[in-house]
């Protein structure tokens, strides 16, 4: 009877086994923070992952009945959540981490960051930047970024080493930068560059004018023609300080916002960082145009740039994801789980009201908002079948995550970067158990050393 | 004659060892950021510790031959800095942790906090809730903590089990609290519990009355009378929202800093919490009485109270230290790290000048200034010859901490609380390398996870 039983057994568990279907991964956590539509959070949840993507999310039980994988992850004192998406950054000037702070942007740009750019950003600068880069930004759950910044085919390398998705802009701008001499050499390195990664997994090629203050017309033009070609991002600095609105009116009698839509370069896929200084008109204009706006909070507060109306851009419907707006000056780290904690107290603060961003709009913001801010929300910026796999584990084991009464207050005011545990991207673990698979980071250390000995000789033949 | 020189060799060793002084510890790291008066950064540094207090701060050479100890520590990619001193907090509402965020002060207050607080704040939820904070604090590198509650005698207890320092509040409130039914009641226990501490070589007792809106002018007084007599610190929320400001005015005529001014209230060794909404005359009363100040942005920012003139109190010579107000509703975690950051960044946005509060006075305000604040810079809040050995390592391994250009801005703006690595605290090694010596981190969660179910039976009985 008894060895009747568990042959039955047996035999049932192969039965079910048969019926399974594949996956490679199934990860199992203590909560699933999925920010689908319903916003639903699963108390012992879990995702299973086959290929590039999520084949399910649900209760451990049922993902564990319905599917066989090759690997498990099993996290019983974690949360599963979306990777966060970073809307704004320039990952390459990690090298210049907190290298001048306090300062004053004019200062700040024509003392320190265009020399030390003019005399050592070149593709070897621009590698290892990003390297070193992409594994902080990896090792804090971010598993795509926004980038502007110069030789960006140098970027999208590093970047698909690194594994990550990345949103990456190739720079157009008025005056000689250290990769094109003119903004129509900028425009057709750009061309080049987007035909090469048009079809990449993981890059999303982009074009990046810098701003309406310091490209021509023409070339904010030709910038956009080439997006539209391409149907690609066209990222932007826009309306930043009161001084970049100031100027435009006097010159062109318009805001920057205006002076964007008029020159018909708002229209198709375009992400404006920043947007601190909109006025009612041109929040109405950014959504007329489906324009994305990326935040970035501790930037803006860091430069003085002043507080941006997220919470009356939010009320009219715009998409405002966070932008870390790193390595150096605005910001001096990779950290979205410190931007929602600013972003939100910013807002209650400045508009003296603390009901206003709470805890899930933040983590919105982080993640599905952020994905609209790209155009990518159907690809990523959620946990649900058919979505990329790209998602975190959030360790829940330390002093700050006990006791949790809400998950989404627990995200966005109590856990840290430094809790983040694993790391997939597009169905690839690039972390596993804080450490970075995919990069070298004894490599990267080395390399930043001997850059850093390379920047601080030009910063002392500059005279400040 | 190679024979001969090897003898010689030894011998002058055995000199150089007979003549070294003994030392318990010595502690090597790249950096020593000592915060003395000279603000020496020491690059391959060394302190070296014997009983409670540093011996010598200097060259890890000169410490090595001047020393022989016991112990030592060696952290190449590691600097040391004066432990954190946190201003204004209440450790034992780690129990709330981000129970009831987003709300307006008074429904946070009415509905969550207060019928949660009446309902299950006994000695074993201070306990609990203490020894969880303690953990936390010591994991973030803060080695002493300025504390107002309930049941403080525990709260005591509790810090000297997790080795930390405590200048800690017993509050006097005017309605009755979960351990006395009555002001009179509580300046009495007050008594016994500073008399019981008053030669704690880690507590500093002090006596709390909770704010002048809710503690009557007698009581106020009474307390006041208690810190006199005793010489302890009398810590109090002051000038925090708009509304006790508009109350003070409409009641009494003028503001509540004038109106402690003016019940002698301020006499003493006063610590003030908040100080949001101060006018210059406010700001001349404190720095007449020499009161000193805990900033707390993060909770300022979270509850909308406003944004306090951190700048011009300094301009004025007061002492500002950082306080996190933790760790339910002002702030939801124990983090002077993100403090300093956040603290720094908003007066630079509020001022709109990106060069007020820059990162070495944020650090001063984390450490010597916080000791000034508490009347106990002879003690701590430096790395000096004779003070108590109060330190932490923090690691420059990861990313974020590479390159290094400029040590206050790394640790101001780029270094986390997950990077502190060690903690001495008072001679004593509390944490080493991330993990805690002298508390029983799976009993605090256990007795943690039991009060939250009874937390949330509370709750739910309470109709919101």
């Amino acid at each position: 009877m008894h060895r009747f039983c568990r042959a039955a057994a047996i035999l049932l568990l192969a039965c079910l086994a048969a019926a399974a279907e594949p996956a490679d991964w199934i990860i199992r956590a203590r909560y699933v923070l999925t920010m689908n539509p319903q916003r639903r959070i699963i108390e012992n949840g879990a995702v299973a992952i086959g290929g590039d993507s999520i084949l399910a999310v649900g209760a451990a039980a049922e993902i564990a009945n319905r599917y066989t994988a090759q690997h498990t992850l099993d996290r019983p004192d974690a949360l599963i959540m979306p990777g966060m998406i970073d809307t704004h950054t320039h990952a390459a000037m990690s090298l210049f981490r907190a290298m001048a702070d306090d300062k004053r942007l004019q200062d700040w740009l024509s003392n320190y960051i265009f020399p030390a750019e003019s005399k050592n950003v070149n593709p070897d600068f621009v590698k290892w930047g990003t390297e070193l880069a992409c594994l902080e930004m990896s090792l804090a759950g971010i598993t795509t970024y926004t980038d502007m910044y110069y030789f960006e085919d140098t970027v999208a390398a590093a970047t698909k080493r690194a594994g990550l998705r990345g949103v990456l802009g190739q720079s157009v701008i008025g005056f000689p930068a250290p990769d094109y001499k003119t903004w129509k050499e900028a425009i057709a390195g750009a061309e080049r560059y987007i035909r090469n990664y048009k079809s990449d997994p993981l890059i999303v090629p982009a074009v990046a004018p810098h701003a309406i203050y310091t490209t021509p017309d023409e070339a904010l033009v030709a910038a956009h023609r080439l997006a539209i070609k391409y149907h690609v991002p066209l990222l932007i600095h826009l309306s930043e300080t009161k001084k970049e609105v100031d100027d435009a009116v006097a010159k062109r009698h318009v805001t920057p916002p205006e002076a964007l839509a008029n020159l018909g370069v708002l229209d198709g896929r375009v992400v404006a960082a920043h947007c601190v200084w909109l006025n009612e008109r041109d929040i109405q204009i950014l959504k007329n145009h489906s324009t994305g706006v990326a935040h970035c909070p501790s930037s803006n507060m860091k430069l003085a740039s002043g507080i941006a109306p997220v919470t009356a851009m939010l009320q009219e419907g715009l998409n405002v994801g966070l932008g870390n707006d790193g390595f150096a000056g605005g910001n001096d780290t990779a950290d979205l789980m410190s931007e929602m904690n600013i972003a939100a107290k910013l807002q209650k603060v400045a508009r003296m009201d603390p009901e206003v961003l709470p805890a899930e709009q933040v983590v919105e913001m982080a993640t599905i908002r952020g994905a609209r801010v790209l155009g990518l929300d159907k690809e990523i910026g959620s946990l649900e079948a058919g979505k990329r796999a790209d998602l975190i584990t959030l360790s829940l084991t330390p002093p700050n995550a006990i006791p949790i009464y809400n998950v989404y207050s627990q995200v966005a005011y109590a856990s840290r970067a430094a809790d983040v545990q694993d790391v997939f991207v597009n169905g690839r673990l690039i972390v596993s158990n804080r450490r970075m698979l995919t990069l070298n980071q004894q490599e990267i250390y080395a390399h930043i050393r001997a850059w850093q000995s390379r920047i601080e000789a030009t910063l002392a033949q500059t005279a400040h």
